[in-house]
C-alpha cells in the first residue's frame, strides 16, 4: 500500500488527529486514581475537585500565647480600674485559663487576652514564679468577643471548593488538601508514550561511531519532554529499518501504551517504514503537516484490539523537527488525557535583527536569541537547519512565520514565545562578531556571575555593522589595517562614523596554517597554498583572518585564483580546523586553539591582537561590568593562558578610546 | 540557657547565615555526581560545563535524499544540454550514487543533488525501475560545491561550549550533551534536606482529630517545595515537645543531611524548644526576622561532627508562615548549593483594590488575587492571616509590603510577584460580591472552559461598590427593596448610578434559620430570636441577608439589641452554618445548602432572588462568554437543583437591563 506525503495545514491536521481521538473514545482522561497525599504529588493533575471535607481550624483556636476569658467578664476592666480573674480552679469558678497558639477555646470562653498584656498573679498577689500558670490574671483593659481567636473554618469552611479538578497541584495546595480533611487525592492516570527509535543509521548512546552512524538520542529528548509535560516514558530500543519488525514493535508498543511515537522512517525515503506500518495496523490520517522544521511528521491509529485504536505519531528524524512535534502535537494531547490546559509559553515583542525567507506554504518555526540592547528587545535568528539541536538549545524562544508569509524583513515586529524567563534576557550580553575560543569560556565565568554571553560568528566587519546598527553590545574584532599595521581602529573609523567607542585588550594570539597531524603536504607558508595539490579551507569575507589572509597574499602576490578552495569559506576557527581534520581540505588560516582542539598541526606566521569593542554607553553599563570583573579575575586568565597561542599580558586593558 | 526573640531586619538576617555558611564552608557545591545521560536528568544542575567531544554531525552528511555527485563534474549541464553520470560501478568510474539523507558523503564526493532533480535512468536509457538504483543519472543543472551535504561540525564542533555549569538541564540539552559525545553528565550532588515536624498538638494526616489536634501538614509542603528546587527532602515523623527527644532528632538529622528544617517550636512560647535545642548543639545565629508573616523564624548552625556544622532552620508553625520561609530562606540556600541561579518570580505592576495596613517595622508579604478589569491590572489583597493556607492557594501573586511602609492606600500602584502565568489572570473572572454556593459549582464548570472565577465575598453592597469602582467583572447580589419588593434594581439605581447594567438570574433559594440538628432550643421563627437564651450569628453589612434580616425584624417590632449575637458578623453563609455546628450560636439566618453541608437543622422563611449584576461592555465581552454558556449547561443546572433549597427555573434569564 503506498502513502503519500503531501503537506497539509497545521489547523487541518489537528483537527483530523482530534476527530479521530473523539471518534476512537480517547479524547479525556484516560483513568483516575487515588494516592495518598505525598510531596511526589507536585505536579499531577487533579481529576476531580477537592471539596473540603473538615473546616480550618476544625474548632475555635487561639490565635495567641495568652489567656481564654470571657470578653463580657473584661468589660469593667481600665487602665486604673483593674479586673482580676480565677485562673486556678481550687480558687472557685474559671475565669482565665492559659492557652499556647493553636490550643482550642475552653467552652466557656470567647476571646483570648495576649500573654503580654496581662500581669499574672500568684496567691500572694506577687508576680507568679511561673506567667502562664498563675493563681489569678490582672487586666487593665477590656477585649471583644472573638479577639486573638481563630473562628472554626476561619481558613476553609468544611463543603467548600478548595482546588478545582484540572488544577496542577503545587506544594500549597498539599497543604490545603491535607488541612481540609483529605489523606488521598484522586488523580489523572499519567499517560503512557512508547517511544520507539528506528533506523539502521542509528547507534545507542556510548556505542562507537563510524562515518554515517547517527548517535540515538530524539529517544531521550522525547521521553524527557512526555515526562515534564506530566506523561510516563518508555523509551525502547532501536530497531533497526525492517518493515516487519517496526511492525512488530507497533503492535507490542501499542498493546501497553496510550501513545507510540515513531521516530523516525517518516519521511518518503527509500527506508521510510512508518507510514506503511501505521497503515497495515490502522489508518494514516496525516502524512505531512505544512510546518517546518518537522514536516514530514504521521498522525494516525493503530488498533490495540479490535475495538479499541490508539493515536501513534510518526517523529521526524531531525533533532529539532523531533523536538518541536513534541511541543506541537505531543503536549496539547498529553494535556488534553490529564485534563489540564496546554502549557502556554510567555511571549514578548522583540525587532528581528536580519532579513529572513521563509516558504509561503509552511508555518515556519524560527529559533531566535533574544536580548535587549539600548531601549529595543532584539531577536536574531539562529541557524534553521532542522539538524542543528544546538539552535534549540541556545534559542531564547520561537518566532512562528506564518503560512502565506514568504519572508520578513530587519527590523520588524515579531512575537517570540519565550524558553526562557523574561529576566535573563536583560541579563544577557550580545557578542557579535569575529570568533575566538576564550568566548566559551568567557561565557563559563560570566554564567557565574548571573550574566550569559550569546556570541554570534559573522566576523569582525560583521560585529561593527551590527554594533553600527544597535544590535550588539560589543564586538570582538581583529581587524588589521594593512596602511598602519593597527588593529581595529580604522575600521572602526569607517564602520562606526561618530560614535564614541572603547576599545577593550582580550587576547594577543597567534594566527597561522592549520593542516593534518603530520603535515603531510609540507606545508610551511602561504606561497604553498598556490601548489596545486594543496586545497586551501577559507574564512568567510568580513573576518579578520580573511582580512589578513588578503593581506598577505597581495604582499606575497599571490592571485586567490591560483589558491584551490579559496572559494570555500567557514565561519569560525574551528569549522577551519573540522574541514582539514575530514580531509576536505589540506590546511586553513587560523588560530593554534583550533588546531589542537582537533589534534592537528600548526605552524604559526603572524602574531595579532583580539579587541573588544564596546560602545561607551554600554561599556559604562550594569550589564557590563561583571565582564570586566571576569577578565581581572586571575582563574580566567589562567584558563585562557593554558589554550596553546594565546598571551594574556594585556587582557582588559583600555587599549584606545575613539570618539 | 535563655535565647530571646528579637527581630532584625531579613537583609541583616540573611547576612549573619550567609556569613556562617562561608564559614562552615557549606557555601558552595555539596559534591558532584556523575550519572548516565537519562531522560531523569532534566531539572538536574550541571555542575561542570559540557564541552563538546564529538562533532556533530561527525562526518559529511547527505542532507537530503539525493545523488552523491563531484560538483566539478556538473559544471556544464543545462536544461537543454545534460550531462550524464555513471551510478554502477561495473559501467566505469564511479560519479553518483544514492544516499539516504543522513549517509555520509562518499570521500571522492563534494555535493548533493536531491533524487527529484535527477533523471535516474537504466542500461537502455529508459527510466530505471528502482530510481534508488539506477545504471546512470541524467541532470540538466549544475551544482556548487557542499550543496545539500550538512559539513561535519555543522551543529556542534568538538571542544566548544554546549552547556555551561549551573545549567538547569531542559530535553534539549540532554539531545545536545549526547549528540557531541558525552554518555554521562557530572551533576550537582541534590543537597539533602530533613524535614522535623514538632509538636504535641500535631497529628499525622488520616489520624482522627479532636478540638486542639492540628493536622500535619507543613512537612508536606516543605518536602513538596525542597523536591521541587532541586532538594531532596527527607519527612521525619512527627517529634513531640520534650526538648530531649527534639535534641536527639535533631542530632540524628544532622548526621546525614545537608540542611535541618525544625518546625515549629521556632516562637517564644512555653513549649517552644527549638531556639534552645539549637543553642545545646550549635548557636543561633538569628532569632526572629522582621517578615510577616513568618517572623519567628530561627536561622543556626549545628554541629555534625567536631569539625562540620550545618544550617539549620526553625520554621514557623503557622502555614502560611512556613510556605513562606521555605521560599525566602530555603529556596535560594539550594540555588547556592546547586550552582544554579536563585528562582525568580515574574512580576506584573498592578493597582491596589483597597486600602491596606502594615506594620512599620516588617517586610510584610501580602497575598493578591489579580486580574484585569477594563484596561487596569487589580491586585486585591486576600486574607492576611499567617493560619490562612487558603490565602496561598488562591493567591496569583505576593506583593511585598517593605519595613518601613505603614501601608498603601487603595488605588496605590504594586509591584506583585507571581504564582501564575500572566496569561491566566487575563482569563480571570473577579466576582465580587454576596456569597452563594453555586459560585463554587459554576468556579469549577468555568474551570474546564479555560476560565477562572475568582470570588470574594463582601455581601451584596459591597458588590455592587466594587462594580462602581471598576473592581470586579460581576456581582452577586440579592438585595431585597423593602419598599418594591424587587431585588436589586434599586440598589443597582443607587450604587451604579448612570451606568448601563445587566441583570442575569442565577438561583431562586431559601433562606431560613439554621440551627443545630434537631433544632434543640425549638426555634421556629425570627421572635425566637429574642429569646434570653438563644444566641445569634449574624450576617455583615451589607450582606443580601443582613439586610432582608433587618427589614423582617423591622417589619415584626423587634429591635436588633434584643437578639443576642446581632454583633457577631460572619461573611458567608457557611460560615454563620459553622458557628452554628460549632456552639458558638444556635441559630443564624442563610440558605439551605449552608444547613446540610454541615449537617444542621433549616427552618424555611423566605423565598429571594439572586442574581449576578454585570456591567453592560463586560456581559459582551469574551471573558464572559463560557460564563453564559455554563449557565445554560444541563450538567451545571443538574449539579446546582442537587443542593437543597435552589431553584434553577429562571437560571441564565435576562431579568432586567439597566441603563
Amino acid at each position: 500500500m503506498a502513502v503519500y506525503l503531501h503537506d497539509i495545514p497545521l489547523p487541518e491536521a489537528l483537527d483530523r488527529f482530534n476527530q479521530a481521538l473523539r471518534q476512537g473514545g480517547c479524547d479525556g482522561l484516560l483513568g483516575v486514581e487515588e494516592l495518598p497525599l505525598d510531596e511526589r504529588l507536585v505536579g499531577r493533575v487533579l481529576a476531580e475537585p477537592v471539596w473540603a471535607r473538615l473546616s480550618s481550624p476544625h474548632y475555635h483556636a487561639s490565635a495567641m500565647d495568652g489567656f481564654a476569658v470571657r470578653a463580657a467578664a473584661t468589660a469593667e476592666a481600665m487602665l486604673n480600674q483593674p479586673v482580676t480573674l480565677i485562673c486556678a480552679a481550687s480558687a472557685g469558678e474559671k475565669q482565665a485559663a492559659y492557652l499556647d497558639t493553636g490550643d482550642p477555646l475552653p467552652d466557656w470562653a470567647d476571646a483570648v487576652i495576649p500573654i503580654e498584656n496581662v500581669e499574672p498573679l500568684d496567691e500572694a498577689g506577687l508576680p507568679a514564679a511561673n506567667p502562664r500558670r498563675p493563681q489569678v490574671i490582672r487586666i487593665r483593659a477590656s477585649v471583644t468577643p472573638w479577639s486573638n481567636v481563630r473562628p472554626m473554618g476561619e481558613d476553609i469552611v468544611a463543603t467548600q471548593l478548595v482546588l478545582p479538578a484540572g488544577h496542577v497541584l503545587r506544594p500549597v495546595d498539599l497543604g490545603a488538601a491535607a488541612a481540609c480533611g483529605h489523606t488521598h487525592l484522586r488523580l489523572a492516570r499519567r499517560p503512557r508514550v512508547a517511544i520507539l527509535p528506528t533506523g539502521s543509521e542509528l547507534v545507542e548512546i556510548g556505542q562507537p561511531v563510524r562515518p554515517g552512524d547517527i548517535i540515538e538520542f530524539n529517544s531521550l529528548v522525547l521521553a524527557a519532554q512526555v515526562n515534564q509535560w506530566g506523561g510516563e516514558a518508555k523509551r525502547f530500543p532501536i530497531t533497526p529499518d525492517r518493515f516487519e519488525d517496526i511492525h512488530r514493535r507497533v503492535q507490542e508498543a501499542a498493546a501497553e501504551h496510550d501513545l507510540v511515537l515513531l521516530n523516525a522512517g517518516s519521511s518518503a525515503g527509500s527506508e521510510d517504514f512508518s507510514a506503511r506500518v501505521i497503515a497495515s495496523l490502522g489508518e494514516v490520517l496525516v502524512h505531512g503537516v505544512a510546518v517546518r522544521p518537522g514536516h514530514p511528521v504521521i498522525l494516525g491509529m493503530v488498533r490495540r484490539s479490535p475495538t479499541v485504536s490508539i493515536p501513534v505519531i510518526g517523529v521526524p528524524g531531525y533533532p529539532v523537527s523531533a523536538a518541536l512535534t513534541g511541543e506541537i502535537f505531543v503536549e496539547p494531547l498529553l494535556a488534553r488525557w490529564l485534563g489540564r490546559p496546554p502549557q502556554e509559553p510567555l511571549t514578548v515583542e522583540a525587532t528581528l535583527t536580519r532579513k529572513v525567507t521563509s516558504p509561503a506554504g509552511d508555518d515556519d518555526y524560527m529559533r531566535v536569541a533574544v536580548g535587549r540592547v539600548g531601549d529595543k528587545l532584539l531577536a536574531a535568528p539562529l541557524s534553521r537547519g532542522a539538524g542543528v539541536i544546538t539552535s534549540l538549545v541556545r534559542a531564547d524562544g520561537i518566532a512562528i512565520l506564518p503560512r502565506g508569509s514568504q519572508g520578513l524583513p530587519a527590523g520588524a515586529p515579531l512575537t517570540v514565545r519565550l524558553y526562557r524567563h523574561p529576566a535573563e534576557l536583560e541579563r544577557t550580553i550580545f557578542a557579535i562578531g569575529s570568533h575566538d575560543m576564550t568566548l566559551d569560556l568567557l561565557a563559563q565565568f560570566l554564567a557565574g556571575r548571573g550574566r550569559r554571553l550569546a556570541s554570534a560568528n559573522v566576523g569582525s566587519q560583521g560585529g561593527l555593522v551590527a554594533l553600527r546598527r544597535g544590535e550588539a553590545h560589543l564586538a570582538g574584532s581583529h581587524l588589521l589595517d594593512p596602511q598602519t599595521g593597527e588593529y581595529n581602529l580604522s575600521a572602526i573609523r569607517q564602520y562606526l562614523p561618530g560614535r564614541a567607542v572603547k576599545v577593550v585588550a582580550l587576547v594577543g594570539r597567534q594566527q597561522g596554517l592549520i593542516t593534518a597531524r603530520g603535515n603531510p603536504k609540507d606545508i610551511r607558508s602561504l606561497q604553498d597554498l598556490a601548489r596545486p595539490e594543496v586545497t586551501f579551507v577559507n574564512r568567510q569575507r568580513g573576518a579578520g583572518t580573511r582580512v589578513l589572509l588578503d593581506y598577505q597574499l597581495s604582499r606575497l602576490g599571490i592571485a586567490p585564483e591560483a589558491i584551490r578552495g579559496y572559494t570555500q569559506e567557514e565561519y569560525t576557527h574551528l569549522a577551519v580546523a573540522a574541514a582539514v581534520a575530514s580531509g576536505r581540505a589540506d590546511c586553513g588560516l587560523g588560530i593554534a586553539a583550533a588546531a589542537q582542539a582537533l589534534d592537528l598541526d600548526f605552524i604559526p606566521l603572524y602574531d595579532e591582537h583580539y579587541e573588544l569593542v564596546i560602545p561607551d554607553e554600554i561599556y559604562h553599563s550594569e550589564l557590563l561590568a561583571p565582564l570586566f570583573e571576569v577578565l581581572s579575575e586571575p582563574a580566567f586568565r589562567q584558563a585562557v593562558a593554558a589554550l596553546p597561542g594565546y598571551d594574556v599580558s594585556r587582557m582588559g586593558e583600555l587599549v584606545a578610546e575613539v570618539s
